[in-house]
């Protein structure tokens, strides 16, 4: 008998599946009588404890059957009814589902595992957080106690309520938004509040405003949903409310630090937005995705302080405060919608991780936390300066620079006014190794001004200053300035 | 009962939208009875099984519920939570989607926070994990060195490399199932799976076949999601693929163990069920909940294992493995599956916990995660063993009992087959301090036997023949047996 192996793995798992194909495509049909197991050992050159130990899977399986004392025959399973096409794919034809046509058109497949780092010298992408060594162990150390007394079992869906309370507290004080435990619903990150958002409030082809540049992954998981996704202008002091459209279903806004321009929006486009909420019956959804940091003045409370009619969701996330691959944030939800959402979430994943829910909620109680932001909004504040200094001196006159006095990323918009050049620019920098996202895919319009988003978190001043000299290089040698 | 139809699609649709309108106004309050399906059949003029598809599928979405005997009652929900809230939430005039209303009579509130240990002296809840101090401990360390080496940075949104290379060495070798990291996908518990699937594979108002009884979790979002649900027979060996619909976009499968009923699905019916997928162009996903504990014969490898067409998408889970806290599972994709599943899991969250996937890595990679396995497979197998025979001993009067050789928990029959019976049976245990879950909720068919479901990974055998004692006693106690 003719038997091919694979050569991959152990021989008798390689037999296993040799004999299997031969049974489901017929070439052994059923009834045949497979050679003893000394026999076939002989041929295909294995130990016959290899044989054996693979009739006998083979055997418990179902495959094959034994009789004493005459051998293994082939049993009767139908293998007709198996298809034994090469080509994997005829099952496409079950298509798929609207939603997972857009999701793969929207998303553009590549880009998907997360940025590169490799060869990078100096990385300015948003985003990337500030590494802290205080902040890894502190958190290890949490981590260790949560592991301590963690629960095994499934966890509350809506998030632990120790964390919620820690939460509120946190909310109250800092960003003076009353809320109770019940209002809050822990989620895994500021995405999966998107996308949370996207299934609860969503019909079909509604209309999504989002403020134009705004967060990507707001404007994917809507679009993807099946949204009609506007863009709403921006100027200096963020979003317009005059520019909103008469009907939406929902906006997503980010007034204390317009993402990607760090416009701070002032109280009087507050309550316009709120007036236009309620005049077009629609959500807000309140992104406070850095409000936390803030260098100049005092931070204004959330927008969700100031909403009586129910009509804010807040949004508020750890990447930013802690670290990206603590994959926890949270919402603010009125009264109207806990329901619904929490039945979204249980439904999705039934709840965030624990652990890490048990660990955050002592790092919050114990006042590590805000320990913690202090810390950071101190560095941060020395490499924004940092930051500012070396674009003025090194490609000052290239830039308009945004001075938003807060967040961890300084947007400076190019004087050429030309989409063609910032592009250049970003790729010449990446060869040199210098890492940094243009503003372009964080906008709607191509019509908005060509610009860079430039992190400063993740640097040391000493980096920042070398960095921004490698910039004014590179913008000599694309050109761009003489 | 005056119902009108609106004339637009299939008759049970129509009498669905009909139905769900009037429960959602009030028209239909909570506990009115509907009626016969006879004579609302001859009122309205459609035949009887377009009313019974209409009530089944009303069913699953919680809209009604099933009295067996004694009709369908509308159930305290819909109204209460989408259309009556009291003042000031004028925001609710910017109504929930489809999903959500849906999502919020389906999931029932109430129950939504998991299950309540308060107050049991003896949890034989389905699904309360095995507490292993040992896998505690070595857990603690694994996470503690995978801390110490973290990454900060947003994760792989299709799961760590490393651990999709030890899942696919972990499958080849306990599962049969040949993979490669690309096709896998890291998950946030199979709820996830469930949910990610119902997005990337349904159209509205596709028809999806589940096992019945089944995993309740896969009805609800499949449900919320639009999904006409159907409920396949299952016998002593599992689904029946007789029984299975004409046409399906998705079919739902736990052959390697049947939830809840424990039967193995053998070799003919996994071949007569591929043949069903290819030919009715379907998707079939393969739950593969607890193949990992079988305590008689050798385990079938996975139906996976024989999929040629590449129509399966097999599921795995760490929640029984390991315990439910871990909210990390993964899906092994048909090639045609990948790039829209990936695009998905980014859209919705950005990828899974990036510490837990780095300790998990470590744990399968060091042997530590296999080693647990076996040693929980001893402790299952003796509590089984306590289980049955307490079972037998104390209440084997009352109950037919499956031993499926596997798994975490025994199906037992009632043989009054009386639903009321087995209600109040688990009530009354409730209140004696044994918790117990009915088979009841985890069926579509009204018509299904009652049984009770009973979870011995919880507890030693010395709780466990005392459990089963008082279950006797609670027997006696309600009447059920002399």
């Amino acid at each position: 008998m003719y038997i091919e192996l694979d050569g991959q793995g152990p021989r008798y798992a390689q037999l296993i599946r040799a004999l299997k194909a031969m049974i489901l495509d017929g070439r052994l049909p059923a009834g045949a009588r497979l050679p003893a197991s000394r026999t076939l050992a002989r041929e295909i050159d294995v130990s016959r404890n290899t044989v054996l130990a693979a009739y006998e899977q083979l055997q418990a399986e179902g495959f094959l059957l034994g009789r004493v004392g005459s051998g293994s025959y082939v049993a009767e399973i139908g293998s007709r009814a198996v298809s034994t096409r090469k080509a994997p794919f005829a099952a496409l034809a079950a298509p798929l589902s609207p939603f997972a046509r857009r999701a793969v058109a929207i998303t553009d497949g590549s880009r998907i595992p997360g940025r590169q780092h490799a060869g990078l010298r100096y990385n300015l992408q948003y985003g990337v957080p500030l590494t802290n060594p205080a902040l890894a162990s502190a958190w290890r150390r949490e981590l260790n106690r949560a592991a301590e007394r963690a629960e095994f079992d499934y966890p509350d869906a809506q998030g632990l309520p120790l964390l919620r309370e820690r939460i509120c507290d946190y909310l109250a004080r800092r960003r003076g938004v009353e809320a109770a435990p019940e209002d809050v619903l822990v989620v895994s990150g500021t995405q999966q509040a998107f996308a949370l958002a996207a299934r609860v409030l969503l019909d079909d082809g509604a209309t999504v405003a989002l403020e134009d540049p705004h967060y990507r992954g707001a404007r994917q998981i809507f679009a993807a949903h099946g949204a009609l996704v506007r863009g709403v202008r921006v100027d200096a002091e963020g979003l317009v409310p005059a520019a909103l459209p008469a009907r939406a279903r929902l906006a997503v806004v980010t007034p204390s630090h317009q993402f990607p321009t760090g416009a701070l929006l002032p109280l009087a486009r507050r309550v316009e937005l709120l007036a236009w909420a309620s005049r077009s019956q629609a959500w807000l959804i309140e992104d406070d995705y850095d409000g936390e940091f803030r260098f100049g003045g005092r931070p204004l409370a959330a927008l969700k302080s100031l909403d009586r009619d129910g009509r804010v969701l807040y949004i508020g996330s750890f990447s930013k405060t802690l670290f990206p691959a603590l994959r926890l944030g949270y919402m603010v939800l009125p009264p109207a919608l806990r329901e619904a959402f929490r039945a979204a979430k249980w439904l999705e994943d039934r709840g965030s991780n624990t652990l890490e829910q048990a660990a955050l909620a002592q790092f919050m109680a114990g006042g590590g936390f805000e320990r913690h932001l202090r810390r950071a909004a101190q560095t941060l504040r020395v490499r924004r300066a940092a930051m500012l200094a070396g674009l003025k001196k090194h490609a000052g006159a290239a830039f308009d620079i945004v001075d938003s006095n807060a967040g961890m990323h300084v947007a400076a918009w190019l004087r050429s006014r030309s989409h063609a050049d910032c592009e250049r620019l970003a790729a010449h920098a990446r060869e040199r190794g210098l890492g940094l996202y243009t503003v372009a895919p964080y906008a709607l319009r191509a019509s908005l001004r060509p610009g860079l988003l430039l992190g400063y978190a993740a640097l040391p001043p000493a980096d920042i200053e070398a960095a921004m000299r490698l910039l004014g290089r590179c913008l000599r040698e694309t050109g761009i300035v003489a």
